[in-house]
Formats: structure tokens, sequence, C-alpha cells
């Protein structure tokens, strides 16, 4: 290529790696929105830019459009009123497959040089796509800004360093010399190519279209595979301006910019199955509820499919030093975008004779009380607090607020709209804490939004054990333990081994356990039923690749 | 454990991880069965154990066994009679569960170092194991030597190399430290602990139980999780000596034999689904017919699933330095096992207005009949050729040689029975070589055993298209390729890719399409429909290990 991407960014990529072998902390793309990181007018240029788009046409040089898609409206309460090219399905894969055939020829340099230069340059249009996930997801900004923007661009590159680091270990050609006896030696000179599985398919979710998007996205386009990124409806725009900037990159590198396609649709309609169901379409990767995850694992058996999906994550509580610290963290993680994360805890174990603290026993009940008088607290200014929730992105979660609430189960904590300084329409909700028993099959499944039970088990042993089951039984994501015994710690994590999910304990600080850390924590385990693949690690990226030889006599 | 099996291996991995790297030529097991490598002795020994096992009860220790299993014959006339312990099925995988407790906590070191280990004893056993492969597949003695024993190590070891590499770039504990400006950073302690999918299971096959087995077997092995090697019906002997091997092994380092179970039944019953569709197997690795490999696919959604299955495999013939170079490359390819080998040859193309070679062109059918002669001479001295070709390994194979000559072709080379010296009941036949035109859609399946088409087409271009479209549709495990013209070695490359399936080009010499070396060639590229995996590569372990994280304040 003319512009050499690779050379460009390898400092980055080769600290990336070293990140991924220590999983220390690392980042090149900070997550603070600092003028004096990002440039001093970085904040308004970004909100301008947002507010430009809005009530137009958006700006995707994409070939193939038929008429507009639009429809996405803020859950802060305004109409987006942005029009993106409609493309139907099966056009989209053809100028994939015409795409691919320029794209393979490329190799892995330019394919990873690429992909590092996209990365660079959404960064740089944080502030602008941070306005676009607060208006489509419902985060407040400074989350839209952080897990949209920083966050999101740490998963993609993550992804980017373990495909190329599964890719550069194969050589490009190899010199075979076998000894035969007293005779001449067996001499044959081998080539390895590496070639793309074929179209690929990213299927974003309305909640972090980017951070759960770019895995798979950057997974996909450093290993040789032209992209096709289909958006939730309700959360276009942050994947629009994604596809432009790829686009853009690819355009000035001298590639076809339909390697990345935007596949923008109506909601309702049926272009994720059409999509999903042609035969070139090799991989897909694919966040959003269990039945659509499952169907997609079902039926597209043309292609690798990995999938998140929906869990129950639960918080095992043994024994504590200090409750206040425990509640405090936890009542954060309740209100947190309104539990709207993968990652959010729903079930909390408390034992139904209580737990031992540094100051004496507590009962169950002062348990609860403790943990319903964080979120109380934690959501006493609206002002501050609507910042924590965010809005509700969409009215069944806001409705499932209210099905909980009809489950009869004592409430600890009501939920209740908040109003809004800054935009009144917004549909921000507190979080709702009721108190359930372990016995209740009701709290088994998922019950996403700001819904939390505290569950009376019988001991710590037996909320271990219902942790485990669950979230092997109906998935999960995290899973919380708090213990001063280390025993009971052990106990915990053999608990989580066994479950496939990973385990925080005692946290009672500024890490909070819907949060992970890209080239440090695994997001998912791929080993229970809430993922079939862990964001990101070898096997993630090795199969999207494969290895075809020549070989000859030299 | 009281033996440090890591430790005494250490040297062989690393080297095996070296020249994975490099795809050099290295194997620690000598190919050659000279008395200088394997002892004085070494071949009867390996003959009279061999023969000590006839007739009786096999020696596995193997808990829960409710009767025997026998049945096997040689290909080359004569019975076994040795009766396996027989085990049901549920009863294998609950023994498998319990054993998986304590193996899952032995760690990375102990999987790899007892594989390690098993795969060092396994070539002190390779005469037994070879006398064992060649009167169960029906394989020449040297064959069943090399194949079914220093090559099957080989690629037991490759796949416990990657495993190893893949798990230890893995750190078991880190330190996370995250920069908060002013105040105190947020630290982090991490331990990462590697996890087993669950119980895996080996689906052997008639004619490479070893040699198609390892992979799998070590793979799994190697990342924790307890194997149950299921043999084909007619081929359990070598498979039952690994698993006694294994169990030794096992059992000396301390840890439960049940890690490795022999999962023996007879024929046409229902072991094989029964256990593949038992929940709690996660992992299975199956060598077979497409028919088998496609309903595991199909219906094992509970597991990870490696099929190598079947297709067909294409020589393309453009232009030659010397036509009897490439005609006894190929009649060896041809004779090699009878062609009972997914690698070996059985569409030859060649455009039926000829080639070019360096003594001017040849018509279609000067190169039909060069072919068919150097057949009939490599076939002519029938006790050398019968080293060869072996034996048919079952009554379908040589059915079907029947089968294509009633297809109505024109015969260039008929198929004959011959009598083995040594064994006068063996089941002997040499190849069948038949002229088809592109046209003739039969020519499109796979038609197992010593049965060529040599196919005249349009041109070279048509026959790369041929081998293309052919190999993507229904599967290829090897592509080879005859031409003096680089730009038609490019196309055919470049088709090869396209179809993903590996490419030899101008062998003809010691080197033959049907066979691939470990470390340096890949066996199958899991990017068309005869395999789904490649042996072996990163995607063939990756996923066979999880990684489950516990992260704590530091």
């Amino acid at each position: 290529m003319s512009v050499d991407f690779f050379e460009s960014n390898r400092e980055v990529l080769d600290q990336a790696l070293a990140a991924a072998a220590s999983r220390g902390y690392w980042s090149p793309f900070p997550e603070s929105p600092s003028p004096r990181i990002y440039g001093e007018t970085a904040a308004q240029d970004g909100q301008a830019a947002f507010e430009a788009l809005r009530g137009k046409d958006f700006p995707l040089d994409q070939p193939g459009a038929a008429g507009t898609v639009a429809g996405e409206r803020s859950p802060f309460g305004f109409d987006l009123d942005i029009r993106y090219p409609k493309v139907a399905a099966d056009v989209l894969v053809r100028q994939a497959e015409a795409a691919l055939e320029s794209w393979r020829e490329a190799g892995p340099r330019a394919w990873v040089g690429v992909s590092l230069e996209i990365l660079k340059r959404l960064n740089r249009r944080s502030f602008e796509i941070a306005h676009a996930v607060q208006h489509t997801t419902g985060q407040g900004f400074m989350m839209a800004f952080q897990a949209g923007g920083p966050h999101a661009q740490d998963r993609g590159l993550e992804a980017v360093a373990y495909a190329w680091q599964e890719m550069s270990r194969i050589p490009e050609v190899a010199e075979w010399e076998k000894p035969q006896g007293k005779h001449e030696p067996l001499r044959m000179r081998k080539r390895f190519t590496l070639v793309p599985r074929g179209v690929a398919l990213v299927i974003g979710v309305s909640t972090f279209p980017t951070w759960n998007g770019y895995p798979g996205l950057f997974a996909s386009l450093a290993t040789g595979n032209p992209v096709i990124v289909k958006p939730h409806p309700a959360a276009i725009l942050p994947l629009a301006i994604t596809v432009q900037v790829a686009r853009e990159v690819l355009a000035e590198g001298g590639f076809d910019p339909n390697v990345v396609q935007l596949a923008a649709h109506a909601a309702d309609d049926d272009t994720a199955q059409r999509l999903a169901m042609d035969p070139a379409v090799r991989i897909i990767d694919f966040t959003g509820s269990s039945p659509n995850g499952s169907w997609l694992e079902t039926n597209a058996r043309h292609a690798q499919v990995y999938t998140e999906k929906a869990g129950v994550n639960q918080v095992i509580i043994d024994s504590v030093e200090d409750i206040k610290g425990v509640a405090r963290n936890l009542a954060f993680s309740f209100s947190l975008y309104s539990g709207q994360m993968c990652t959010a805890p729903q079930n909390v174990y408390v034992p139904r004779d209580g737990i031992r603290t540094a100051e004496g026993r507590l009962t169950f009940d002062e348990v609860a009380q403790a943990l319903a008088q964080a979120v109380e607290r934690t959501m006493s200014d609206p002002a501050k607090a609507v910042e924590l929730t965010g809005a509700i992105q969409n009215e069944a979660t806001a409705r499932r607020i209210d099905d909980a609430r009809g489950l009869g189960l004592p409430v600890l904590c009501d939920s209740r709209a908040l109003e809004h300084p800054q935009y009144p329409d917004a549909r921000v909700r507190t979080p709702l804490l009721l108190k359930a028993d372990a016995g209740d099959a009701r709290i088994g499944q998922e019950w996403f939004g700001p819904i939390v039970f505290i569950v009376a088990t019988d001991s710590t042993d037996h909320s271990i054990e219902l942790a485990r089951d669950t979230a092997a039984a109906h998935g999960a994501l995290t899973l919380s333990g708090y213990t001063t015994d280390e025993a009971v710690g052990t106990r915990m994590r053999r608990a989580a081994e066994r479950a496939g999910v990973s385990l925080s304990l005692n946290l009672t600080g500024g890490v909070f356990v819907n949060q992970t850390a890209a080239f440090s924590d695994f997001h998912g385990t791929g080993a229970n039923p809430a993922a079939n693949a862990a964001l990101s690690d070898s096997a993630f990226v090795a199969n999207r690749f494969r290895v075809v030889q020549t070989r000859w006599h030299a």
C-alpha cells in the first residue's frame, strides 16, 4: 500500500502485545476527556459534530443504497432524525465478496495496519462518538465517552493484537530438509498463505454498540475478512461513524472501502436473518438476547458464530470488614447505567442468619437495609444520580421494572423516576431492590435493567452452590464475592472456575464488578451459557483465518 | 506430582515449539525401524508382544467393565481374537467426570508433562504398535510402523506443543495498577486459572487409528480434559495400547488413570452416539465418513466438534519436464495403502488436447498411458507391491472397486488381486485407473480406495477451475499440480487458496502428495468441507481450555 499503516502504528501494536502478556494496566487511548489530552476545543467540536449530523442524511459514501433508514430516538427524549443509506442484505454481501478479492491479497500487515489506523482515528473522534453513544444507548456522558470511546478502542486494539500474534507465528516461507542417510536430503520449500474465512458480519447491540462491536469487527478485519456491520436499529449512529472512519482509512490506503460496510435497517425487518443466513457469510459476531444468539448458533451453521448473550450475575456476601464500603460499591454497580450492562449484578446472596463483620454480626435484614440505604444515598442528588444511571434505553426495560415490582416480593428500595435537569423527557429510573428467597425460581432468569434481588440463603455454602449452579445453567458474565475468610474465598474461586465465570473478591473501592479492563481482564469466559467466547483471547481470533500452504522441491 | 514429567520432557517440548515456529524438518521420534535406533531386539520384542496379545483378554485395568468386546480381524486374513473390557457409555462418562475433578486441579504443567511422557513411552512401543496398526488397518508393515508409530507420535507432540504455547501465554498472576492522577493508584491482583472444557471424546477411524487419533487425544489431554478414546470396532488394538500406556503414566504420576479411558464397543451398536450426545462431553474429535461427521456437527451442539471427513483429492497436470518422474511419483501415491488415505489423489486432470513436456507434446492418451504403465510397473513384483499397497481394510472398499469398474468408463489399468507371499488370505488389490470426462458428475464424489480417474478437461484453466470448485463444494485434503510455467503455478496456488486446500507442486521425487510432515505441513486447512480443523494449529487447541480469573484489591 502507498501508506504503510502497519509501520506507523507498529509501536502501539508491540505495546499492546506486551500488555496482554503481562496483563498489567495499559491503554494507549486516554479515558479522561480532559482538554489537556484531547485538545482545548475537542469537547465542543465533538458536540458540534454530533449536532451537525442530526436531521440530515448521514455522510456515508456506500454504493448500492436504495432509500434511507432512520428512526433513532435518544433515551434522553428527542429524535435524532438521521437518515442512513439502506442497502439490501444480498447487495451488501455481494459487495463484501467483491471486496474480499483484493483485501485477501493485501495480506496480514495491511489488514493489521489498516485496523490500527482506524482505531487511532476513532480515538480522535471520541467526543463525537460519546454523544452518539449517549443518545442511542442512554448512557450518561462520562460513561458514553469512556466505554463507548477509549475503552471500546482498547478492546478493538486487543483483538488486533491477538490476531497479529497468531498470524505472525506462521512463517511466510520455510525450508524443509529431511536427511536421507547416505543419500541427498529431501529439500522442500514451502509457502504459507494466511487466508481469510470470508465475509464477516457484526451484529451490534443497543446498549454498547462500540464496546461490544469492536472486538468482533477488528478481529475479523485484522484477519483479512471484509466486515458488514449491522447495528441495532436503535443504536446506528456510533457504528455508522465507525464505518465512516473505516472506509476513509481503507480508501486512503488504496483499498476497496467496501471491506467495511454499514447495514442500517429498520426495526423488526429481517435484515439480520438474511445477512446471517447468506452462505457467503462465514463469521458472525453477535451481542444481544439469548433467543437471538441461540438462533444464530443453531441456524448459521455455515459460519463461525461468536455470541455474547444474557446471564444472571450474582454476588455472594459471606463476611465483610465494613458493610458500608461493600454497600457503596454495590450500590454503584446497581445504579451504573441503570443495570443495563451484561455484567451488572442482579442476585445478592446473604445467609438468612446474617453475616460476620469486623464490628459484630449483622442480620440478613440489616445487610439488605444497608444495601438499600446505599442505593438511596447514591440516588439522593438527582443531578449527580442521572449522570450515573443515564437513561433507560428502551421501554421494555422500563416495563420490566414494573413486572419485577409485580412479583409480590418485599420492596427494599423502590425504583423512582428521576427528573433529568438537562433533558426533561429522559427516561430515568433508580434501582429497584427486592427481597427474595433462594428457593424462588423467578430469580434464576435475567431481569435486565435496574432490578436487584437480595436473596436469603441457608448458608454461605448454599450461596456458593446456588451461584455456581445458576451460572452454569443460565450463564453469567460476572460473579462477586465478599468474605474475610481465606478458605471461603478459595471455595468461591473453585465454584467460579467450575461454573466458568470470572470472580471479583471484596471490591470496596474504585473498581466495580461490572467493569473490565482490556489487556488485563477477560470479558466473559466462553465457558458458560452467557457467551461462547471471551473478549478477547487466542480462540477468539485463531479460527478467523486459515493457513493454506504450497510446497515444492527446492 | 511426585514425578515431574514436565521437567524431564521439557527439552523436547522446547524443540517442538522451535520446529513449529520455523516449520523446518524435525522429529524426536525416528521413523527408521533400525535396530541401531530402537535396539537390537526391538523388532522381535515388538512382534512377540503383539503375538502375546492375541487370543486373550487385553490387559487393561479399567473399572466399570461388564463383559468384553472382540471381533477384530486382520485385513491380512486372520482373527486377532483379543477381548477388551466393555464399559457402558454412561459409566465411562461418569468415570471421566470424576477424574476431571482431580485432573483439572493438577494444572497445565502436569497436563503437558503427562502427555509428553505418554508419547515418549508410546515411541518405545512403536514395533508392537506397528503390528497392531498393520493387522487392524491393513497397512504394510513399514507404513504401519512409520505412520502408526513415530509420525503419529509427532502429530501428538505437535498438539501438545501448541497447547502449551497457548496456555503458557496466560500468566498465573498479574499485578494491575491504574494511575488515578493525584490520588493513589488503583491496585488489583489477579489470578488466571486455566480450566478444561470438560470430558473429551476421541472417535477413531479404522485406517489411521493413531495418526488421526493422537492430535485430538493429546490436544484435549494437555489442556486438562479427561479423554474417552472410542476406537473404530475394527481397529481397537492400537488405541487400546495407547490407553494402556496413558493409564500407566497417569498412575505413576499419582493421577486418576480414568483421565484416559477406552470405549471399546461392537460394530453397529450406538456407543458413539450415546457418548457424543452425553451433555457432559464437551469436546469431540472425529475422523471418519462425511455423514457421521456432519451428524456430529449438527447434533452434538453441547460440544466443540473437530471433524475430519471425506473429500475429493485432485491432481492438475499442465506441463512437465519428464512425464516418467511424474508418473512414478503419482503411481506411488495411487498405490500407497491402496488409496485408503484421506489424502490420496483420486481425480487427475489432463487437458484433452494434451500437455507440453521438455521432449515435446504428449496427447491426453499418452499421459494416461504413462500413468497406467507406471502403476503396472510399481505393481509388477507382487512381493514388493504388497508392502506398498498393504491390504484392503474392509469389504466395502473392495466392493467399491467393482462399483467403479461398473461405471462403464474406459479402463486404463485394471485392479487385480495380488497374492501376498506371507499372508495368503490377505485382501490385496492393485489400483484401478479409469478414463473419464470432466463433465461426468460421478467423479465429483469420493471413491475411497485404489480408484483413480484420469479426467479429460478443456484446458489447464478448466482443470484449475474444476479442482477449485470441487474442493470448495465437496472438500479436499490435498491438491497436486504439475507445471513448468510459473504463471500457471501461481494460478494453481490462488485457486488452492480460494478452495482452502494445500497444494503440492511438481512432486517427482521422494515426497508424495498424500504425506505430510508434522511441525511443518498442516494436515487439512479447516477451510473446506473435508475438515473443520487443521492438524494442528492454534485454533485446534485454543478453545479446549478457558481462562477464569479472580481479582481482588492488592
